[in-house]
C-alpha cells in the first residue's frame, strides 16, 4: 500500500514529506488510515540519533489513533470502520513468559518499535505514525472506546501508558500519597491518571508557572521543589513519585521524600543521572526504579478506564506541516500539554 | 554500675582503654556481661567521624552477645543467666506505626543507635558493645538459642540481620536467583543466608581470590566482574543482587543482570555511589533499594533461623587491645570474614 508521512533523512535535517510502501496485508494484521498522532519528546530524540540506535530516513510517531479500512485473511478482533489506537511497539515473539503474562513490552526477544526498528519477518525497517496509513498486527492495536474524544486519545498511547503502568504496577489507589516531577506531557497524565484512581497528588516543580494548570487538572498541592523549608516539612510523605524529567539530573531532592518502602519511578530520562547518595535509600529502605510503557493489555486497560472516568490529554493540535515548528516548542517546554497532528492536514498519496 | 572498654577520643586518635558508668537499671532494662562484639566497618567509620555525627568519647561496638546479670523490676522476658544478644539500636518510640509493625529501625522518632545517639530520658551518649557491660531495654535484646556456638553469633547481630532482612523483604526461597556483590563480613553472610533459604547464589567480584571461600560457603557460582564476556551472559538472570560494597562505585555493570522487576539493594555504601544510566532501569522495570538492618523481631527470626539450619559466621576471634590492627587490616579487606572481640581478654574494673 503506497501511503505518504513525513520523515528525517538525517540527525539534523527537518522532517520533510516522505512516499513510502506499506507492506501488504499478512493474515493478522489490520490496515488502518491513521487520523491522529501525538508527538513525543522520543520522536525528538530519535529524530535527532540522540541515542546512536536510528535508521534512516525515519517516520516517528508512536501515539496513533485511527480508523481500520482492511482486514488479514486471519484478523478477529477488529472490523472495517473500527477506531483503533497503536503504541510504542507493533510486534514481539508472543511466546515467552513476559510476551505470556502480557507485557510485551518485556519480550525476551525483544519487542518491535513502532518505527526504527526492524521487522521480525522482513527485516525492513518500521515507520510510525507520522503518516496516512499503518498496517500492524491486530495483537498490537487496541480499541478505541466510543465514548473517547477520538481527537485526543493519541497522547495515551505513550505518555499515558508510561505513566498508567507504574501507577498500576505500585499499586495506586484511593488515599496513596503521589508526587509527580515535572509537569510536560507525561506529568499532566500522570496528575490526572492518578487523580482519578483516588490518590492524593502533590505535584513538585521548580518554579509557580504551572500551579494554577496543576491544581484544575486535579492535584491537591503543589511544592516548589526549589523551597528548601517545604521540602523538608514534605520528608518520608510519598508512598510513590513519578519522576517526569527528561532530561539528566538529580534525584537527591525527591528521594528523601518517599516514606519508607516508598519508590521513586524514573519515567522520563532514558540516559545518566547525577551521582547520589545513598543515605536516604539505606535508612528508609526506600527505592528508585525506571518504568517504560505498558503490555497490550494495560494499554487496553487504560483506555477503558479514561473511558470511565472521563480522562483526555490536554492536547494542541497541529497540521502536519507545522511538526517542525513543534519540536522547537517542544524542546523549549512551550505546549500545554501535548501536540497532536492532524492527519487530515496531509495530503493523501497521488 | 562501673564497666571499662575500649574509647575514640577524637577523629585521628587509637582506640584506647576507658572507664566509664553505665545507668542504673530501669524497671524494664535489663544487664548483661558482654561475652563477645563483632567489629563492623561502621565501627571504623564512627570512630573516625566519616558520617559527621560522631560523639566523642565513643565506644563502638554493635554486635553484642553476653549473659544477662540483673533485671529490672518490670522486665519478664529475661532471666539471670539468659544468652543475649544486642545489635545496632537499644531503643525507639514503641508507639509508631513502624514500631508496630516491628520495624523499629524505621521509628518515626528515631531509633536509638547502640554507641553514639543520645539516650531518649536522658540525652546522655549511649556506649557500645566494646565494652564489658551493657544495660539495655529489655525489648532491645533478642535470645540465642542454646544450640548456636555463642563464641560467632555476635556478627549476626549487625553483618546477619543487614543481609537477612532484604533476603526476607524480597521474598528470597527456594529457586530464587541471588547475586552477592562483594565478599566480606556482610557478603560471606548474605551467601550463607540465601543458600540456607534454597537460592541459587552467584558470588560476583573483581578477582578469583576468593572463589574457593565462596563455593565452599554454598555458592554456586562465581562471576568475575571484569570479564565482560561473562556479564553480559549473565544479563537478566538474577532476582535480586545484594550489593555489600562498602565504599563508592559505579551500579553500571550490575544493573542489567537483573532480570524484569529484579531489585539491586545496597546493604554496603553509606554515601555517594556514581553517576549511572537510567537504561537497565527503564528498560527492564528494574530497581535499585537501600536496607539498614532489620527490626527486633527480625532479628530474633535470623538466630532462630540460623539455629535451625547450623548457620554462623566466619569469625576470627581477636583480643580488646588487638582492635587498632584489626581496624587496619579491615581497611584493607584483610579478614576472613568478620573479627569478634573475646571480652574475656579486657580485665573488669577494679
Amino acid at each position: 500500500m503506497k501511503t505518504t508521512g513525513y520523515a528525517a533523512h538525517s540527525p539534523d535535517s527537518p522532517l520533510v514529506s516522505y512516499s513510502f510502501e506499506r507492506r501488504a496485508l499478512r493474515p493478522n494484521d489490520i490496515a488502518m488510515e491513521i487520523l491522529y498522532c501525538g508527538v513525543c519528546h522520543s520522536d525528538l530524540h530519535m529524530a535527532r540519533n540522540d541515542w546512536n540506535w536510528t535508521t534512516y530516513p525515519i517516520v516517528p510517531g508512536h501515539e496513533i489513533v485511527g480508523r481500520v479500512i482492511a482486514t488479514g485473511s486471519d484478523a478477529k478482533k477488529y472490523k472495517v470502520g473500527d477506531a483503533v489506537a497503536v503504541g510504542c511497539m507493533v510486534d514481539s515473539c508472543m511466546e515467552c513468559d513476559q510476551c505470556h503474562k502480557g507485557e510485551e513490552q518485556f519480550c525476551r526477544e525483544g519487542m518491535v518499535g513502532t518505527y526504527s526498528a526492524p521487522d521480525r519477518i522482513t527485516g525492513e525497517m518500521t515507520h510510525g505514525g507520522y503518516s496516512k496509513h499503518l498496517v500492524v498486527r491486530e495483537d498490537f492495536a487496541v480499541r478505541v472506546p466510543d465514548s473517547l474524544d477520538i481527537a485526543r486519545v493519541a497522547p495515551l498511547l505513550c505518555a499515558g501508558i508510561t505513566t498508567y503502568s507504574p501507577l498500576r504496577t505500585w499499586n495506586v489507589g484511593p488515599g496513596s500519597r503521589v508526587g509527580v516531577v515535572g509537569m510536560g506531557g507525561l506529568g499532566h497524565m500522570a496528575i490526572k491518571l492518578a487523580v482519578g484512581m483516588g490518590a492524593d497528588v502533590t505535584v513538585l516543580s521548580r518554579s509557580r508557572d504551572k500551579e494554577k494548570d496543576a491544581l484544575s487538572l486535579g492535584a491537591d498541592r503543589f511544592l516548589i521543589s526549589t523551597d528548601a523549608r517545604a521540602m523538608a516539612k514534605a520528608e518520608s510523605g510519598f508512598d510513590l513519585i513519578i519522576d517526569t524529567i527528561p532530561v539528566r539530573h538529580d534525584l537527591d531532592p525527591y528521594t528523601p521524600l518517599l516514606d519508607v518502602d516508598g519508590t521513586l519511578v524514573i519515567v522520563g530520562q532514558l540516559g545518566p543521572i547525577d551521582e547520589m547518595t545513598t543515605f536516604p535509600m539505606m535508612l528508609g529502605r526506600r527505592r528508585i526504579a525506571g518504568s517504560p510503557i505498558g503490555g497490550i493489555r494495560e494499554t487496553q486497560e487504560l483506555l477503558n478506564f479514561c473511558a470511565r472516568m472521563n480522562i483526555l490529554p490536554e492536547c494542541e493540535m497541529i497540521r502536519m506541516d507545522e511538526i517542525n515548528e513543534a519540536y522547537d516548542r517542544m524542546e523549549r517546554s512551550d505546549v500545554r500539554y501535548r501536540f497532536v497532528i492532524d492527519m487530515a492536514s496531509l495530503s493523501t498519496p497521488a
